[in-house]
This record gives structure tokens, C-alpha cells and sequence, in this order.
């Protein structure tokens, strides 16, 4: 009897590394003079853009960055942004790509940490950038993006403060520049620090493999077909745009770039420019739900909209469907590329009401394609939890779309994959159709009389006041209770000529509709400290009560 | 100065194999009531279908199949070979579909090469079956697929052979059965056999990782949505239905199963079950557009067809078109798991005619999206011919979707792989927008006074004649010439009350159209030979002239 099969030798004509770059090289020959990038009146084929980023790369080259330096950028969501997600990794280089709401005190922090080679910075983030190269002992090489739109400010900002600007830095490099670098899939090829409201940001490494698997899972996900025109309202630099720039190289599509992102500039892209997907914050989907008739527009396709956290509720999915809206809804962390999982909609959802697919549709749901597993794991055990909509236990992943590791933090790292699974820290339950919700950070959870209280809950209840804008619940240390929910609430600007709501009329509304123990025992009215990504900033709230 | 960032090892958390068996994992757990297959009046959900396949690995491990093993199918489109993709690999063991149009001692070559320990075989196919068994040394473990569609004949076919039939087999395995098998996702998943037209027919090895990004880029080049209704008209053991089986789970599709193509049943299934998916090699759309008026239906919805090799004239695309077909042109071998190029329609083509589209559209076009690359290279030079639409060199891929390896031919594997590319032995040209087109076999050429004459070339003419229906030519040795075309013409069966062309009026026909030198200088009026998969088989008319 002969042995078993077994495996044969890899070869360079049957093997590759799974690479993003790829989608470059192949929009660029396919598609070479479909347009890649749109900038108010400036447009890039996928041609033009791939001389670009190679150009970039071979400016960099020439200024001594090899594999696995970092090359950080501080912009908005412009042409240079899109080109650092192909210029840097094709060197081998990681991109970092900061947030540009920081204060300089941390972007110091984090070009120390990350040991970044090149600053490339927009000139509206200047005076941060300024202040925070000024504290470095071995400062990058800065190279301005001096984009025409942003204003100078009396206060000294939208200054120059670079080397040299972006457009003569590329004149540096050949378009034909061909890098000789060998790239494994598992190098890493950016760092995403994450917005810790706790202690300094972790650098979170992304591999060419994960980013690959999930721009090829988001295009799955969405059903995005070829030639999206895909308008950057979520940050470049936030998971690399939950990995969208790769995404959209690797569906021949248009980036429409946009330096503010607001109502009215979602509507004119939408209607000049025919965008028809868009991801954001709930921020971002306030903004079109927001918008004054004035900013409307009207168009007759079918908008794509993906976001993340907590999803609209009925009525205000009612009404963006009615305007040509569609909402997929997704969840991740930065340790997960972005979006790891999505409310995935059943066949027959669609005979249900509006109201019941909004419930079912709020969800965070089940694994991308791409990853290998998302589950509400209890801790302790790492067993599933029951499937029953009502035990709480941690959601873990595990998969190719799960981070590298922590930049020089094997500890972080260490715990952060403690059993083989990913512990997100988000606390969680499964429902019977194996179907995941979000029910609180582990440390935004409030323990009252013994009894676990989720914020989300608490807070799902305030939403559903008419006269409210935004809402955050925290814990309240209490003598008898040990905690009670305390609410903070931001009431819509135009209450339409009705008196707002008062403290006893709001706790009213919420013992009408949760259970009493869950209600809050004291509401403050007051503007909402949200975070640069739009996240409401409760570490503050905490401080305060 | 700090040293670059480096790669952190791989962890069970953020690492797993590429590995199709997930997709049927995924959509179990997410569509678990989702209709997986349907046959005729049988129905499987996806969770069902799990069950069933993890009965099958049960089943198989408990007859002492292990990693390594090869278990071989001899069945139509049926549930059982789709549940095959899944039971046999999960066990890490080789599925080897085999084509069930072979006769007994290619079937026995195949089944002792491969070393088939088991063999599932359905009734339709027993008598080659056991033909093909009683000259083996050591006869596999037979299992008998017992349809009831299929009928007992008078010269002893459909009868049962094994030593079990194949539900009861199901019935000694567990449906909870977890394999304790660690899968490398550069194993080997499954093996097919090249349909050779000269001598015995090569191995080739596909790996878990090469039908994994084949099943996806088969959604990207398709734009297939979630839930797509496919139909199995592609044999199953034809490239693992190009890698369909992992799409359609990877998708959470319908796969509607098939024993007996023909127009009118595929009519039936796309009215009846709303399929709007399926592939297949040419002469599956001519069954679709020589359907009779009695045998079509009616349908208001899209109906995508992938399809092979030749592509559909103008008018027949027209024609389809009109009826609610949408056809895109792939190519590929079975060394590159099925379809590894596609002509992906440029979007500014819809503004051409119908006859421009037709044209452009018969190309082999571009890489599929996880291709590294297609190309039309100069076999001594390896370098790239000239993007002129005329110079012929040999068509070579390389990436992720080119083939493990032939199955115990070193030397076999080396030529194929020789300069880091997969000699494809197709010869093609390259056009200026970087879209190749196929020319010939490097074996079907016909050297003419020193001149290159394409035989699709001078078929394409002969197609172009209203009474042809299938066209084949070949090399005939001339004195003076060294070799001159002979055609083979079948004309369609109804010629609507014209008189059918003869030989002087085909040649003239053609002189009408192509260089004189290419047109055929004889003409023969025949049946066509066609091998299993509906190729016509040119080496038997070699062997004629």
C-alpha cells in the first residue's frame, strides 16, 4: 500500500504572497483610465495613481526608508492619504497613519513609539504636528501635504512646516520605480494606535494577509460590485479605513475624497458625483438624517451606507430607506481590521416590519467570510454562553482578521490572546440564531444591587425620547446600591416649540419602558464630550459624577 | 537608532488555514434553514447539509480513511458529490471527482493512479465502475449512490455494485463528529484529472488554499450577491465545478442539482426554482439558445451565465440577452482550478453595439483578482509579446490559483512550472488594452509554407456560416505546403428548406472572409466527435486526415 498524498514544494509559479498592493497592479491594468481618485476638480485614473504611489515609493527610497521602518501620516481623507495605504507597504515599510484630533502631547508619543522615519502632515494639522516633532530627539523627516484648501489661520495654523511639500517630494522619485523587496504575507504593513480613553494608545500591527482577507471580506459583506464610487467619510487613518483603500483598488472603484465631512457635502458627493457607498460612525449617519431640506438632495440610486456601533433605530431606518439609503451594520475593534462582524440580513427579514428589522437589524451579528469565528465566550470557562438573548459573557474572535499583535508590548499582546481567542472587552449575548449584541464595554457595565445593568440599555431607552440628541450612562457610586445609573443627556437643538423634558419626566419615560433597578436616578442635561472619532468620551462623564 | 519593525509569530487566534470547509461552517451557522440544495423534490438546509457532511467524514474515518487518502466519486450533479467537496476533505483526505463520461480503463488507470480507497458510484455509472474495479489489485471500499431517477436498462446498466449504498454508508457515520485533523493550507484538497487527449491522463492537485481564493475571486469576477440560485450544470468533476461548490456555500447560495442537462430542464429550474446562476462550457448555451419554443419559459429576472472557451457569436449574445441572459467569458484549465481569467466588461463598453461588445467581450480578457498574473509570453525568451492583437506567444499564469502540482509526476510538474510560470501550451495575443486573446493549442496550429494559421481562427469563419453548427479544423499533411487546414463541418439538423452548402461553396465562403491562405482546402460533412465535457475531439479527426 503506497503512503498518503502529501504536500509538494511551493513555487514562485504557484505561490504569492496574499498582498493588497496586488489590487493596485491590477486596476491599474485593467481599468488603467477609470477614475481612482476624485478631489473636488482634481482626478487621478488608476493609472495616474499607481505612478504616484510608485513615485512615493521611490521618494521614500531615496530618502532611506527600507522594510519595516514606519512612516507615519497626519492628514485628512485626501489623494496623499490613499497613496501613503500603496506607496509605503510596496517598500515594505509600515504605515501609520495618526489621528489627526490628537493633541500634540500624544501624536509626540506616538512617533516616538512607532520610531516613525517620515512625518508626511497636512498643513491644517501643522501647529500639532509642529509642537509634537519639537519634543522628539530624533525627529522624522517631515513632508508637507500643502493642499490649496486649507485655509491659514489667525492663530498660526495651516502653516508649512515641513522639508519639503508632497508634490516635490514625489518629483524625488521615478514612477517607474520598482522596489526589491521580498514581502511575507505575515510582514506587518501598518499600525493603527488605538484611541484608549485609559493610559497611552497601543500600537496595533495589520499584516498584508489580514488586510487582503479583509478587503476582500468587506466587498463579501456588502455585495459591493465592481466600480464602487466610494466616498471617504470615515477616516483613512482610522484601522486604515476599516481597509477600504484596498478594498476599493481591488473592486476597480472610485475614491472620492473629502476633507469635511458634514451633511450637506455627503449630499452635493452623493448627487454630483453618484457616490454610492459611504461607512461612518452613527455621527456620520446623524449627519444625512440631520441634514436641513437645504442640504438635501435628490438622487435615484441606491446609497450604500455601512457603519459600526450603535445602529439607527426604526424610524430613523424608515426614513434613510425612504431617501435611498441602505444600512449594513458592522462591528469591530482596531485589533479586528475594523468590521470582523456584520448583522448579516436573513432572506426573510424582508417580510418583517421596519420596526422588527430594525430590532433584528441592531444587532452585531456573526463573523465576517473572512474570519474564522466571533462568539460570546465566558471568560472564565471560555465556553459559549447559552444561546439566549440574556447571558452576558466577553465576545472574542479568532481569525485571519484578527490584529498581528501590539508594537513592542508582547505583554498587551499576550493577554490580548489569552485562551487563542481575541478578548475584545466588549461584554455581550448570543440569541438563538447564533446572532451576537453588544451589550457593554466590560468597564462601562453597572453593578447595582448585584445586579448587572447595561449602559446600552439604558441608553437604547433615553434615544427613544423624541427630544433626544445624544445620551451616556455611567455608573453612579451609591451608598445602598454600590452603583446606579446616572444619564447624561444632550437634548435635540430645535425641540419644534414643545418644552424640554426635565429630570423626573425623563426617569418617568424610562421606568414606562425598562425594568425599574436598570432606571437612572439622576439626568444632567448637558453638551456631550465626544472623542475625535465621535465616540461619547464617558471616562469623563465617570470623572464628573 | 532602533532596529525596523519585525514580524511577531503566528498565534491560534489571529491564524487559521484558508480553508473552504469554513464557508459550509459560516452559512450552517448563519443560514442555518436556508435551502443548500435542492434535487428535484429533495430538500437540504444548510445546517442539514452540515449534518449530512459531517456524517460522510464520519463514516469514511470509521472505514479507516485518514489524511492523505484518496476517495474518488463517479456521479452526476447530485447531492452526494456535492456533499463529497466537503465530507472528504474535512477528514484532510484527497477528493477525486471523476469524470463519469470515461470509459472502464481510463476510469481503472485513474482509480489505481490516484490509489482510491474508496469509491462512491452511482447507479448510472456502475457498469464502468465495475469494469474498472475487477481489474484493480486492490479494489477500493465501493459505495453505491441508489437514485431512484435512475432507471435499470436492458444491457445491465444501473445496477448496484458496492458494498453499501450511500445512505445507509451516512448511517454508520455520526453527524457531530469533529476530526481531529490539523489542515496546513497548503495540503492537498482535491485531485482531477486532465481530460488528455493523447495518453494517460495527468494528476492534478489542487490545496485548500487555492480553492479557497478561487471560491472567492469567483464572487468578485461574478458580482454574485449573497444567496445566489445556481444551477449545476458544470459537472462537478470538471475542476471541482470550478471551485462553485466552496462559492456557493461561501455565499450561503442554492445549489440546485442536475442529473441530465438540457435546454428544457434548464428552463424548468430557472422557472421554477428562480435560478440565476450557472455555468457551463459552449454547448450548454447552445442548448439554451436551440431550446424549441415549447421547451422555453418565460422569466423576469437576470440570469447570469459564467461560460468557457468559445464564447457566443453576436447575435446569439444578442438573443440571450433579450431573453434575460447575462454572459461573462472566463478561461482557465484544470490546472488552474477552473477559470482563472475573465473577460471583465470595461464600463464604458455598454456604450458600444451589441456586435463591438461581441468582440470585445470573446476574449480571454485579465486575471482573476487573485491571479498574480496572465500573460502572453515568447516561450524561449519569457518575456512578454508585444501588445499588438497579432504576435503569438504561449498564455502562462502564475499566483495562488495555479495548481499544487501534478499527483507522482516530479518531471511533469517542473516542465509545467519551467521559468516561475504555468505553461498553459494555449498560444495566444495580447491587445493594447492588455486583454489576451487565444489563438490556438500549441498543438492545434497549422503550419502553412512557413506561415501560422489559427485553427479557431479559420473555425470562427466557418461558424460564421448560417447552416453550421459545429466546426473543427486540422492540420492535413501537403506535399507542397507541409500542411493545409481541412475542415470538419456538422450542419444544424433543420436547414429550413435550404439547400445545405457543399464543400466549394464553404471554401468560397470563406475566402470571402479570411486570408486565402488560412482557408481550408478540403471540407468534410460529418457528426463531430466530442469528448465527455462537449470538446470536440481533434486528435480523432487527426487521425482521419
Amino acid at each position: 500500500m503506497r503512503s498518503a498524498i502529501t504536500s509538494l514544494p511551493k513555487h514562485s509559479a504557484n505561490y504569492a504572497a496574499l498582498n493588497p498592493l496586488d489590487f493596485l497592479s491590477r486596476s491599474a491594468g485593467v481599468y488603467p483610465n477609470h477614475p481612482a481618485i476624485i478631489y473636488g476638480d482634481l482626478q487621478y485614473t488608476w493609472q495616474q495613481t499607481q505612478s504616484r504611489c510608485h513615485q512615493l515609493a521611490s521618494a521614500l527610497h531615496k530618502a532611506g526608508i527600507i522594510k519595516g521602518d514606519t512612516v507615519s501620516v497626519l492628514a485628512a481623507n485626501t489623494p496623499e492619504l490613499y497613496e501613503a495605504h500603496f506607496g509605503v507597504p510596496m517598500l515594505g515599510a509600515v504605515l501609520n497613519a495618526i489621528n489627526c484630533r490628537l493633541d500634540a502631547d500624544t501624536v509626540a508619543y506616538i512617533l516616538q513609539h512607532s520610531h516613525s522615519k517620515v512625518l508626511l502632515c497636512d498643513r491644517e494639522f501643522s501647529a500639532v504636528a509642529k509642537a509634537a516633532v519639537a519634543t522628539l530627539k530624533t525627529p522624522p523627516l517631515v513632508i508637507d501635504i500643502d493642499d490649496p484648501a486649507v485655509p491659514l489661520t489667525n492663530k498660526g495654523g495651516g502653516q508649512l512646516i515641513g522639508q519639503m511639500d508632497y508634490e516635490a517630494f514625489l518629483q524625488t522619485g521615478d514612477t517607474g520605480f520598482s522596489p526589491d523587496v521580498e514581502i511575507d504575507e505575515w510582514d506587518p504593513i501598518a499600525l493603527n494606535y488605538t484611541s484608549g480613553t485609559t493610559g497611552r494608545p497601543k500600537g496595533v500591527l495589520y499584516h498584508y494577509r489580514g488586510a487582503y482577507l479583509t478587503a476582500m471580506s468587506n466587498v463579501l459583506e456588502w455585495d459591493m460590485p465592481k466600480h464602487p464610487i466610494y466616498l471617504w467619510t470615515l477616516p483613512m487613518f482610522h484601522c486604515n479605513g476599516w481597509c477600504f483603500p484596498w478594498t476599493v483598488a481591488a473592486r476597480g472603484g472610485t475614491n472620492v475624497c473629502l476633507r469635511k465631512v458634514t451633511g450637506a457635502n455627503i449630499y452635493e458627493q452623493i448627487a454630483k458625483n453618484k457616490v454610492d457607498h459611504f461607512c461612518g460612525a452613527p455621527i456620520v449617519l446623524s449627519m444625512v438624517v440631520n441634514a436641513t431640506i437645504e442640504e438635501r438632495r435628490e438622487f435615484d440610486h441606491i446609497c450604500n451606507v455601512m457603519t459600526a456601533a450603535a445602529p439607527p433605530p426604526a424610524s430613523v431606518l424608515q426614513s434613510m430607506r425612504e431617501q435611498g439609503f441602505a444600512v449594513t451594520h458592522v462591528y469591530g475593534l482596531t485589533e479586528t481590521y475594523g468590521p470582523a462582524a456584520v448583522c448579516s440580513a436573513q432572506p426573510d427579514w424582508s417580510t418583517l416590519s421596519i420596526e422588527e428589522q430594525a430590532i433584528l437589524g441592531a444587532r452585531q451579528g456573526v463573523s465576517y467570510t473572512v474570519g474564522q469565528s466571533v462568539q460570546v465566550l465566558d471568560p472564565e470557562s471560555m465556553q459559549p454562553v447559552p444561546r439566549d438573548g440574556e447571558t452576558m459573557g466577553e465576545v472574542m474572535f479568532r481569525g485571519n482578521n484578527v490584529m498581528h499583535g501590539y508594537l513592542d508590548n508582547p505583554q498587551a499582546t499576550e493577554e490580548a490572546f489569552a485562551g487563542g481567542w481575541f478578548h475584545s472587552g466588549d461584554l455581550g449575548v448570543c440569541y438563538p440564531d447564533g446572532y451576537i449584541q453588544l451589550k457593554d464595554r466590560a468597564k462601562d457595565i453597572i453593578i447595582s444591587g448585584g445586579e448587572n445593568i447595561s449602559s446600552i440599555e439604558v441608553e437604547s431607552c433615553l434615544y427613544a425620547h423624541p427630544q433626544v440628541a445624544s445620551a451616556a450612562v455611567v455608573a453612579k457610586p451609591d451608598e445602598k446600591w454600590g452603583e446606579t445609573p446616572c444619564a447624561f443627556v444632550e437634548l435635540h437643538p430645535d425641540l419644534q416649540g414643545e418644552a424640554p423634558v426635565n429630570e423626573a419626566q425623563m426617569i418617568a419615560f424610562c421606568r414606562e419602558r425598562i425594568a425599574h433597578y436598570k432606571c437612572p436616578t439622576m439626568v444632567i442635561f448637558t453638551t456631550l464630550p465626544k472623542t475625535s472619532t465621535g465616540k461619547i468620551q464617558k471616562f469623563e462623564l465617570r470623572q464628573q459624577v
